[in-house]
């Protein structure tokens, strides 16, 4: 097993040629500078994978990224959008303005000590599944080395790294967008934890989220049942009305619900129930319009059940919209920062680790880049409203095991390890190295904004799927009962 | 098998002994006088059961009857209650004013000859499974022998036969109390084919139906199924949620239904759908109640999967209001009538079809007449509204082999033979002389209208659960095509 | 509100009466006995109240009770039939041998101030909604008095309380039967907390509950749910499965369910889902039939829906079985020491809690007595199994203001009280007299169980609902998450 | 309105320049031999176009199209695979051997007048929806045409006219397949009716349908429901079970069903219902393994709700293999033949008819040829089977007016005028040219077969969806009820 003591990074041999030398910092010299920080960023990404705080009580983890960019020179700005664990930390002045986003909520539900075989963490009830404690603490390094480049060359330019709560459901992202926080930026830099390393243009779901509440009358259900009208007959009604509507719907869709309230007890004719619906689509419109269909089949089911139902939006977020022009300067510079090597304990790490996986892609994968081809895929994030607002450029690193599953327990595993922060370091000088190529070449950026006007086409008017309600600040704390 | 030449009648006995004399007619000479019209009488069931035929189509059958009664002096008015083959038939003048129920028509979608075993009839499509030939006949005999009583007698006093259509699901009856039909008569009698002898007070259950008809949007069902809108969802999501309210409604509540029309071709998303449900409960203000609640629910099934629905009121009857005083009468007529006994042609067939049978009540107890006690009963006649307008005396008379169920082949069967005529008789000559007593008896009609009054109740108002429909004359004979 | 230092109770002037004296000690000293220890049982019930410790955690409120008979000279035995809680308390020796009910679980998700006003007990997640604080503490106690009886008289006989926990869901007295700790019992005495004064003979319902486990494959619901069985796919076929059997089940069945698990979060296809079900009915041979569709339900929606299920049965009981010849003597009983009646301050409060209650019956009403006659309950115990086992007597005794249901927050506000302690007097008294009368008269015992016997019938076998399973010790304390 | 005597046809001016001269026939003569022809291939295709005949039951329309090729030299095998209506018509002999596929059989459900505007013919109780009339007429003349030419040129080569019946549903070709009438085929030709011109390489789905039939226990659905166990409630738990299977099958996948019988009467407990069910995928063994899922919902439904069900395999057909080398020939030919030209009374007709329809695409468009490019379409047909025996080429010829569905009264109306038959030339001189230069060009065939063998795999072994079933040639004349 990986210490993290041991861990070696490979030489960026192939920047030194690859990266034509910028006034008085050179992208290899960047790349160095991140590189003899990887001790100090793994301190505080494995602090943030021990913390494990979950969505919007980030309290600790926020304040451990935002902490070392203020070290860095960086002004912090907390509780933005109304989120008290969101921030905007910024360096220099002047355009462009580059954005990163840093994430660093993590799952609840799981957990799993940093070894290759299941096992969990006792007492521990969330875990990072989903590798955001690489993310936040990558995005803010990048931040940090573009800002030391923009010292060093005294060129004009601002870097900002903007800490996103949250993103496992509560969307912090979008209120973010919607507080108008990307206003003035230029261009987004993110990325995301994987088993691949890629920098392909793509795009993925749009997604509405809400729980629906169904009241009704309770009654002792052996001597009365007569007298109640079971707020669980109006979810499964809902349910089963949903379930028709799949064959009624274009077939990228996606309808998804959990019950998470379904009565207390059998003898009790249960007068609460909530059932808990995601709607997907490539097509925010579309996820519009179905969600206001599973609307009215909670409506219906309420009616035929003598029931009544409330619903409330928990999140909303648009589908990516994909800058080529973007993700080609994010795919230099992942070429040439290279892929994760495994050294030998890492690699007895990853085929043991690999052992509970599929066997393809093969553990060998995670050294190479993916190539640059359009990609779909079925999942989402409130990042999508934020390429909506600015042209965002992104990344996947390969810091858990190929073949390893987004929210899976190998997830959190490698995620703990050497090989997690090997593939944070990927992340970090691929987009430090791209706020660079940025802030050095203006006509990329008009490139790049010309072609985000006219994907996103000129009668575009962005209406948050969340509609006008708060952030949920108490959605990992609430009880589902009323 | 027994033919119907071969009929020999038992000879009346008990009533030469049990039954007072009356002014110039005595009651034994009243039975007598039906005894000696047997095989006429026969000659007419014989031929309603050979016609078979269905609901508000009954035109040969009914005038048959009407026929015979204009034969006996009745005065006939056809058309009533803007039926066709609904009629009335009156003899004499004054008070009393006594009714009688007859029914005439047939059951679709069964048919057997008169054969102990199974045989269906070729090209046959309905039968006379709930004995409706003999129920006519005898009913009519029994108005031409109460008006021979009125005749030779000089009595005051009306007697009226009521020709009702289409009891199987027409509720012709509640559309002939609504026209007010009913509101001159002192009292009605009406009898019923059955296993068994009995006279004992007793009441069902109230009934409303409908057919519920769903519209949807067609769509290939392969290449365009997300712009269709089935109009089947809407027939399942109401049927689920009705399924939903069998936990919440009174235990004794009745519930069902069949789907009509699901469809015309899987490759097509169905624009039409239709399903008829029935609901039923002791109680007919219950049932109005749940009614309005099935309604929901389709109202409900529409909203929820983007189909529309209508629904047209088929049928819906009254519980029976049971007159003690009343079923006392009709009892003592029909313990002085007496039982049917099988001649030995007549027992082998009984024993032949018994085969079939559940092996309890045994044949032998057609001969029997059952106790007298309150007795509950999970079904439905158009009957019930009359009950609640008129003080209705009823029995049920051994025209079918004990232990037959309505509806069954072996009730067409046994109907078409002798041992149906016996019970025909029985069902006669009690009912005759049932009026024959009521109108001799004028505190006795008094005694049983004051328990009438004080059973429905002061507030009692009659709001029949049909509505305002008209009657569905053409019910039928329509496809549930669009 | 009544404070229980200013309880007043009613001179038992009837009884000095009614009873006639025994040989060194009358029933009248008996109840007296009883009235001269209220203090003491009163601070007992409200520990017990204020523990409010839930099924088969009853360790302090057991503690109490088995504490307080050792006190009076019985002998415990703890830990009968494998449960920890679960005790046995013996005084005397030879025949007759009489057994008393105790119960003293709270019911979990209810509490409530002992004030005429709803107001949660921050922190507290249990109440005695059902009053088996009062339960346990009346039979304690007239056990204490009937062993007081058998000392002064020196008469032979055994008088037992049997400490039986987790009424609510738990079942313990089925394994207490089946472990043989009732065979040499003659006849049992038991009572509940109610708002009524009653002692009649009636039934109430078998019941068998179980938890139905669904195991499908989890699988990212929007980017992979084709790989991905949902097991809340099969709990909801079930449920749809079992809503289609309400129509063929006979009337007097209850189903029941509540989901305990419906997923995770909407973004996982559930690989794990729990269903909580109680069949019911007044058969328990009925209840095991249905039961068997019930599983039937599961097996089928496991195989429709590509997923797999257990169950594992949670509790299941008789129904009473009444014995006519035993509630007389308990009725007489109850008439001689009469209702509750309430003082000024418990008036107020009674009729305070009245507001939030149906106005029938009156809060007059707790003073009398319920007339004799067969009534049925639409609900279950595990005393059914008792008294299959052995003659088992019965008494409501008005602790909860009239129209109280069980398992509400008034029920626990009441038994809190003055008036609950007023009840639990009643019940003490009762229960001891009728001993007292049974000691005393063994041709009245012989009767009764004469009477068991015939009841029961001779081919009856004992078959516990619950199987072979062993007590769920940890029904309450288990989370349903695999 | 166009009159059939008013057509005009284009000269083929493009063809007397593409078309290389073959030894004493010129491509061009083969046009014209069909072109002068033409009144007497509307008189066949009308005739076919009145008889609608169903499939199966296609006597007539199968006799005028097999008259027509022995009239030609044809020989005529009749009865092929068991089935009475379908035919060979061979002509010629030796390498290659190329096959015709030719159609005939009507839609039940639907029919029209030959008018722009909604008109049902009174009486008629089907129609040809799907241009069957002109599918038959168009390959039976390519046929004689091609057999002309080889009458002509003395050239080696074999053309067949496969008549297959019953394509809607009854899935004749794959039997034909089975039975090994096409294992000496070399190449196969195809088309069908539509609104465009097309001879795109493409494929579409696999089908695997089927009939459930659920057997229950019949009972007075009010008196004994708990008797009775309704076969409606297996169908309808089966649909439940299936449309929560819709989330977990590939988004490509296509389930969809009608409820065929769901029930007689609503005071029965139905013992028989009957559904049916259609499983499409592109891939065929995609649809047999959720067939078989959906084969465990009816067992499932069964179970879990006390019936029974068998099933019938009804149809099957694989997707189509396009074969682009073949492709590539038949799209040479079309555009050489163009598209259709509507003289001024057939453009008011489509004008008056496009006013029913989608104003895309355009009336005009039907004079063009869609470009030549990989098409998917959402449906299936039975000559899927036929391309994975044989290299299979077709196209679309636009009989209908731009923008009409297959099976709408719009299809039915222009394949009833000159429209029709313009489209239908249009298919048949494309057939006959393509058939004309695969005899003419052996290493064309070679290339085709060659790409054939390399698409299907090598280890493709052909295992018909339809199974071991018979031919079901009463598919279209039975009734559901049992």
């Amino acid at each position: 097993m990986p210490k993290r003591a041991l861990m070696h990074v490979l030489p960026l041999l192939a920047l030194t040629v690859a990266v034509p030398s910028a006034a008085q910092m050179s992208k290899s010299e960047v790349a160095s500078f991140l590189d003899e920080r990887e001790e100090r960023l793994t301190d505080i990404a494995m602090r943030i994978w021990d913390l494990a705080e979950v969505g919007y009580l980030e309290e600790e983890s926020s304040a451990l990224l935002a902490g070392e960019l203020e070290a860095h020179g960086f002004t912090v700005e907390w509780g933005v959008a109304g989120i008290p664990t969101a921030f905007v930390a910024t360096y220099g002045s002047g355009s462009p303005v580059i954005g990163v986003l840093g994430e660093f909520d993590a799952l609840p539900g799981i957990n799993q000590a940093a070894v290759p075989y299941r096992q969990p963490i006792e007492g521990k009830i969330a875990g990072h599944a989903c590798g955001h404690h690489l993310y936040g603490t990558a995005s803010s390094a990048a931040a940090i080395g573009a800002a030391e480049w923009l010292k060093r060359t005294g060129s004009p330019g601002t870097i900002r790294l903007y800490g996103t709560p949250a993103e496992e459901g509560g969307s912090a992202k979008v209120y973010m967008v919607r507080a108008g926080l990307f206003d003035d930026v230029d261009v987004v830099l993110a990325w995301h934890a994987s088993g691949v390393n890629s920098a392909s243009p793509g795009s993925n779901l749009a997604v509405k989220s809400a729980k629906f509440r169904f009241s009704g009358v309770s009654a002792h259900a052996a001597s009365a049942p007569e007298q109640g009208r079971s707020a669980l007959d109006g979810v499964e009604a809902m349910n089963f009305m949903v379930n028709l509507m799949r064959e009624h719907v274009p077939q990228e869709t996606r309808l998804h619900y959990v019950i998470t309230y379904g009565g207390a007890a059998p003898n009790v004719v249960p007068d609460f129930s909530e059932v808990y619906y995601y709607v997907r689509h490539p097509d925010p419109e579309v996820v519009r319009s179905i969600f206001e269909r599973v609307v009215a089949a909670s409506a219906g089911a309420a009616e035929g059940t003598g029931t009544s139902v409330e619903y409330e939006v928990i999140g909303g977020a648009y589908s990516r919209l994909p800058i080529v022009a973007l993700q080609e300067v994010v795919y230099e510079n992942l070429t040439s920062v290279g892929g994760v090597f495994y050294d030998d304990q890492e690699l007895a790490f990853a085929e043991a680790l690999k052992g509970t996986l599929p066997p393809n892609p093969s553990v060998a994968s995670a050294a190479t880049i993916q190539p640059f081809e359009h990609r779909m895929t079925y999942a989402s994030s409130d990042a999508g409203d934020v390429s909506w607002k600015v042209p965002a450029g992104t990344l996947s690193a390969a810091t858990w095991i190929p073949g390893t599953a987004a929210h899976s327990w190998q997830a959190i595993a490698a995620g703990g390890t050497t090989i997690g922060v090997k593939g944070m370091m990927v992340a970090a000088k691929t987009l430090a190295l791209t706020a660079v190529d940025l802030f050095s070449d203006p006509a990329r950026v008009a490139t790049i904004r010309a072609e985000f006007e006219k994907s996103r086409g000129a009668d575009f008017r962005y209406d948050p799927l969340i509609g006008d309600r708060d952030p949920p600040l108490d959605y990992r704390a609430r009880s589902p009962m009323p």
